[in-house]
């Protein structure tokens, strides 16, 4: 139960403790969230909610105002919509519809929680290797197929960045019996939308789609995401699952970052900005940094490559504050492979002269 | 996925909608939470969590402080603590060991949502029914035995408020594989702790404890309980579910509200004496009324029985603004019952006076 501080993202608290500084100096690049200060919108919705009933009363259990503000954002019906305690729990009953399928195809190096959602169920699951060397041109060709029954996508994926077309997945839902396409990222990625599934759920009952708002919006702690899919297919996860998987504040700050139509989409037109911007000057400089290799990424993240282990360089890195995801969790990485999550500007040159320092 | 405004307790929005008020109005004594505004130590720990990166941050997976703080007040072992998502996600991994162990007993009429999470896994569930009546001396022994493999006990038993005493629990967990002991309104109960069986979970592995924090501070909307079990079984639950079941500021909220063991204690020695002296005064002042009959509870809820159909008159304190709770949903009660959250001496005096004007 205790947490093994190095191997995963996003523990800054512990990874403070073990470093002996306090959480606030440490750059977290380990996690892949947007880096700007919450919006105004959403920290007044919040303050409102500490002191209204938000607190108090049990959260809505129809999820009703949600489900309509995130519908009419994507064109779907409302009973289409269903949302989670962020994705992961989500990704628990898409587990379970996908054992009821047959054997589950993972490309790997993947998202180690589609696996642990598997095996809550007893699933069969097959990983899928993944080509460890791929093109910068984005969105690129999905490379695998599989005998298995049920297809695990993460669209931009994680680690790799890789942007794939929806031209190359649209015909996959013909040939599985279930796909489960993770766009968790997909908001955050330039021009990203015009690859996602969304649109394709209402004529494919086999399709489901899972979203976050917590990268979107840096609410790890909040625990935000949603599925789209069948009403049929939402109903049963929603019979299964507990009456109040969501906090109410979860809720409210959904609603109140998803309502006003042009001040999301301002929102992520700053992000998409971001990304395009930092990831590409990102790589330019990672490039010209001896030892290691970094990989084209179109998402918030991207991964690099070392010619020797860069666990010990991760480690001095974090020694000066700067943490970098570990990716020896990421089946088929290992020990030579880093993950770093894009920052602003001047953290990410933050980064950057801590590798220059150690990288001689 | 509609909900389905009168018939579970703890919609104050939904209704509010419905009767055309605004939930504020809105006297809610169909949930049953503590009617204190939030502590000091609440109110500052949330407002800071909004500022620090609590919001930002993944929440703690190995929730070990708040582990900490748990097992400390209880004197247990922290790797005998699994903090969860409201007592309502632990029900659902509590139901999976119970799934594997066999049929499962619910003392009827009982929480519905034992019977969902059941239900979750293909478990199989038998109706324990309870009498319906009983003395008003607590506690009292808990009166079924049955055939099953696994008991479901709820003490104080939801939603006749019967405390049991644990004399008569102890000899049942040489007689069942598992017992599932729900808790979650016993901090409530003046002088209730002396019937907890968390002392008994370290020499008793086939039972778990389930507490949640969510009535004690009137904190639905946030989430927070936890279960007390032996470290195995709490390590597969965890291994089941997601890693981020808990969002960050109900577990900031759960460090602060423990943590002060002096100002825990002075906050559950007044909610208590609230119970105490409220729950006799209503009992008291019910009595009175023609028309219905009140039952003895030593939780901060009550039952009350119709001659006739007691569902017009829900209908017709909803209109003056007063929620009660429908009795429809737990099966064996129904129409002619309904459940009374007790509140503060002055809104109790508005439930009996819209009675008083409606009874006659």
């Amino acid at each position: 139960m205790s947490s093994a501080p190095s191997l995963h993202g996003g523990n800054r608290i512990d990874e403070a403790q073990r470093l002996g500084c306090r959480p606030e100096q440490l750059l977290d690049a380990s996690a892949s969230l947007v880096p700007f200060p919450p919006s105004r919108a959403l920290q007044g919705c919040l303050r409102r909610a500490l002191t209204d009933n938000t607190l108090r009363d049990y959260p809505d259990r129809s999820h009703q105002r949600l489900r309509d503000v995130i519908s009419n954002w994507h064109g779907v019906d409302p009973l289409m919509v269903l949302p989670g305690n962020g994705a992961a729990e989500l990704f628990t009953w898409a587990a379970r519809d996908a054992a009821s399928e047959g054997v589950s195809g993972l490309p790997s190096p993947g998202f180690a929680d589609y696996g642990r959602a598997l095996r809550c169920w007893q699933a069969c699951q097959q990983a899928l290797p993944l080509p460890l060397s791929w093109s910068g041109e984005m969105p690129q060709p999905f490379p695998l197929l599989s005998n298995s029954d049920v297809l695990w996508i993460t669209n931009p994926h994680n680690p790799t960045g890789q942007l794939w077309s929806r031209a190359s997945l649209e015909p996959l839902l013909a040939r599985y019996q279930l796909v489960i396409c993770d766009e968790a990222f997909l908001p955050l990625v330039p021009d990203g939308e015009r690859q996602s599934l969304v649109s394709l759920v209402v004529n494919h009952p086999n399709l489901v789609v899972i979203r976050s708002l917590t990268k979107l919006f840096a609410l790890a702690g909040l625990r935000l995401g949603y599925a789209i899919g069948t009403p049929e297919r939402l109903q049963r996860w929603q019979q299964w699952r507990d009456p109040w998987p969501l906090n109410g504040l979860a809720i409210a700050a959904g609603i109140a970052l998803m309502a006003d139509r042009p001040a999301f989409e301002r929102w992520i037109a700053r992000v998409q900005g971001w990304v395009a911007q930092e990831g590409l000057w990102m790589q330019t400089q990672l490039r010209c940094l001896p030892g290691i290799r970094s990989y084209p990424s179109a998402a918030n993240f991207l991964l690099i490559r070392g010619d020797v282990s860069l666990v010990p360089l991760r480690e001095r890195m974090a020694h000066r504050r700067v943490l970098l995801r570990d990716c020896r969790s990421f089946a088929e990485l290992g020990e030579r492979w880093l993950r770093i999550g894009l920052q602003q500007r001047s953290a990410n040159r933050r980064i950057l002269a801590a590798f220059k320092a150690l990288l001689r």
